[in-house]
């Protein structure tokens, strides 16, 4: 009897103390407004535990394409229980011969580990220093937030790895097709780059760029 | 004459450099979206004096529970004015015999102060090292941010602190609340801490846990 | 043939990928609720290149006034496109005996560069040591987060700077407003800042301050 | 004697696991060098219970001086175990008329709890806005970062409070030292402060300035 | 020979710029002094590709100990390269049965993808709630930061998993080893957890604990 | 006689509270140690108001090179007082025809402000959008943190901007330069850009690359 008060008592201290929930996460409402932190907070009454759970990794990303790889992001919203927090996922395929083009991270850095197969890897500094890895299975390694890097697999079967970024909003900028698969003009293009419009033309015709 | 045309040029200088004032401070609507940042801003038009203060730690919380102790936060959106700031605070008593259990903050580190009587804190490391203090009147202690601690009365008559937070959402997580007061299956927390389930059950029934 | 399926394969991994594009930036909507991070975010669809550009800072401002002086901000909203991001500009123009009176920026250092003229600027830091330096055109200067400074145009003709903070919300306290622009009774600006009864009525008069 | 080989395979795991224990803290080594994130760490294996703890703030300042006041820091190095964390502490004594006169704390916002007697405080905005209110015992109340306030003993007794900082390091510009118990040259200080040269003369004298 | 002429400006260019490139990385130097923002960097001209690879992930942890589990960590300063950067990763091994135990991470949250077998895995809100998932092959899991969590081997074979934390420093507090694994006086165990003395001490003799 | 003894009341009151002035500022030792946060501290008794000045900017870049244009940066430790703050400056000087190439900050957002000639700028977003505009003087323009983005003068005469950065420590990668001016071996600029062979090994010719 006594034990049945005390746990109504402590409850009561519990639900005050409650009080300070607020913001241990904040699962994203792709409806709400979004801001510079991220999406609208969900209505914790409706968050579940698959808020915080993502099955998109699971498979392969369908490598039947010109770069012979895929990247499958998990990412806010897809993976809503990411919103604001300090880090996300993503799946790297690589068919043989594949390769993830030169490309960067704007708002984090990545660390990558391999799970299968072997990969090159590697990226420039802003002192113009080039660090190049081939990794093996369980081999991990870093690019540093911003900088040009790339993914090559360079062994005979396909490769898989997963990459994980220091913030659930990494972005991401592939370098060929921020020169090529846009419509910024050609003569832009080459005046900043120093290539030639012979080159930057037949690319933009193989990516989809136009001007 | 030539003063009161000054004054009108400076205040119309002032006028346009206040522009400058967004994000002082954004004190919380409760009713508009949250995001990872905290609460939306209430219309700095509507914003008053009382939305800075805060009276609610000016009294001693109910200890008269099975922890013979309280604690009473001063956090966003009842203090209002604190949203989005980098501090928050809260109030602790602890009668004869009172302890605040075990407990963690996610997301700021602690600094305790003692205003009455005799305190006995400590936290664990994450190098599982222990730091443990007697602390009287006046004397402080900080505990870093996540990791376990607890506040205890080691005196005879009743005791009270206050404590700062790094964070206007420190958040708060009780262990023995986390353990058994809530449904978290016993097979798991005995799995997950190698306590017996005669202990896990008991427990379980004396704080309210189910399954 | 083959070329243009290619293309359709990369187009589609690349409107995967560009699932990451979320939060590169978050132009201001002002019409969305703000918060602790700042405005709502435009939708995407609606930006142009507009948003992240700004002509407000081609001219001079108006030095007519009695400090012959004025400080034209680019902050959002008005310059869009900063919403949430870690830098903003800021024009000084200053008339022959123009001064910017001691001000901070709560939220953010600033660094200055003369373009025009001769500018003799200081701070004070927290250990009250003043740093003062004439600057001439080219020459920069940095005032660390938070503290007093000034600009004052110390040559004959006028002068031109541009600012810059490290925030888009760097904030702008300027003391003489401050003190006597608002209707924070005199027997307070006295009693915190041990001036005359005086000196504070009268330049309440002066710069329009009220009690 | 299987539970012997058990402990030591745990015990294994768990110094393996400790690694990742660095930058829990970083507890002041005031001889070793400074940088932007604070003091260097003391070694850990010296790091002892008395790092976290801080006697300093049990008793009153000397309030026998010209504001009638004392603020007693509980920062880094003195109280070494809040190197680098987010939050710290200060105790303000303030004796019968006794005021801290306007001051800003370029570092960090502040929330201030009232243990004794009356205290009217009050903060000055960007937008140059007033907040003003009367706290008795137990009443807290918030400076947003960076913006002019004070507090100042209202009632017939004296006051203590306690004050909390989300930062190791806030800092502290008081404004009347500023302008006037240092050498920053009297016609700076009119210039920018539009003061009278007899009012900062005369307060230059009173609080030790030169020039 | 103009060409290279134009070399030497545009690399006498470069080097002006490259000035630039401090802090793109900072390698950690074990044996320079630590900060609280991490380790000294190493030498640049030291730094080589292997300083941003890490092989020790690749082959399991020892598994033959009571909790059949073990974690391998890629952290600064034995993965050199991460050292400052804001993402770290760790490898998960689990015998049939095994179960990483309740523990946080203060410094970070961690996000999960499950390589091998199927993972019970949960974590334990602020607001007392208990998310659960049952994860296979492929799919990942987020526990904020701060948070009890648990990983918990429920198929009948091996499983691996591995883990990516939102900086270089997570930490990592173990739940019973806090507990039952260092010499935190049982009387002070049983007090903040509500345990029963007999259960502290057998706990305390099975996992090391003293006192 | 009174007063004497109030400012060493006063003094000594100031004295104790100027303790607080740790970290207002961290001038750039470039003799000590490096460290995430940025460079060691010089010893504040021998920082002078040099420190937070800079007149490196005062003069044009040398434009006679390949790209008729050069970048002036003001950083640490040449600008030595900024080392830790969160703004830094540059000057960009751009003669007739110049460029200043495709490249990325990888640590800040940088806002630009014309202060001669016409300048053409852009950025890519992670949306793989273009965002172009010719800006007069006065006009400004951001470029968020990480985006590749170039200027290029597009008037007749020669073209002059200052750009501010959100960080002591913005880094530069020059997408040319990283692709062509090092020892990345040419077929992996080829398989992670796409560009030809011929290509890549001419301009590794104008521009010094090897491999």
């Amino acid at each position: 009897m006594k034990m049945r008060i005390q746990i109504f008592f402590i409850l009561s201290l519990f639900s005050s103390i409650s009080f300070a929930s607020v913001q241990d996460f904040c699962v994203a409402d792709p409806k709400g407004p979004q801001n510079p932190s991220g999406y609208s907070c969900k209505n914790p009454d409706q968050v579940t535990e698959n808020d915080f759970a993502f099955s998109g990794l699971g498979k392969a990303g369908n490598t039947s394409n010109v770069i012979k790889a895929a990247v499958t992001p998990a990412f806010a919203p897809a993976f809503a229980g990411l919103n604001g927090l300090d880090v996300s996922l993503a799946r790297l395929d690589l068919a043989g011969g594949g390769v993830i083009p030169l490309h960067t991270h704007p708002g984090a850095s990545e660390v990558l580990v391999v799970i299968q197969g072997t990969i090159c890897a590697g990226f420039i500094s802003s002192a113009n220093k080039v660090y190049l890895k081939t990794l093996s299975r369980g081999d991990s390694m870093v690019f540093p937030q911003g900088l040009l890097h790339f993914q090559l697999n360079s062994g005979k079967g396909p490769a898989l790895a997963f990459v994980a970024f220091g913030s659930s909003s990494p972005g991401l900028q592939i370098l060929p097709f921020a020169l090529f698969a846009n419509d910024l003009p050609s003569e832009l293009v080459e005046a900043t780059t120093f290539l030639s419009d012979e080159e930057v033309k037949k690319l933009k015709g193989v990516l989809g760029g136009t001007n």
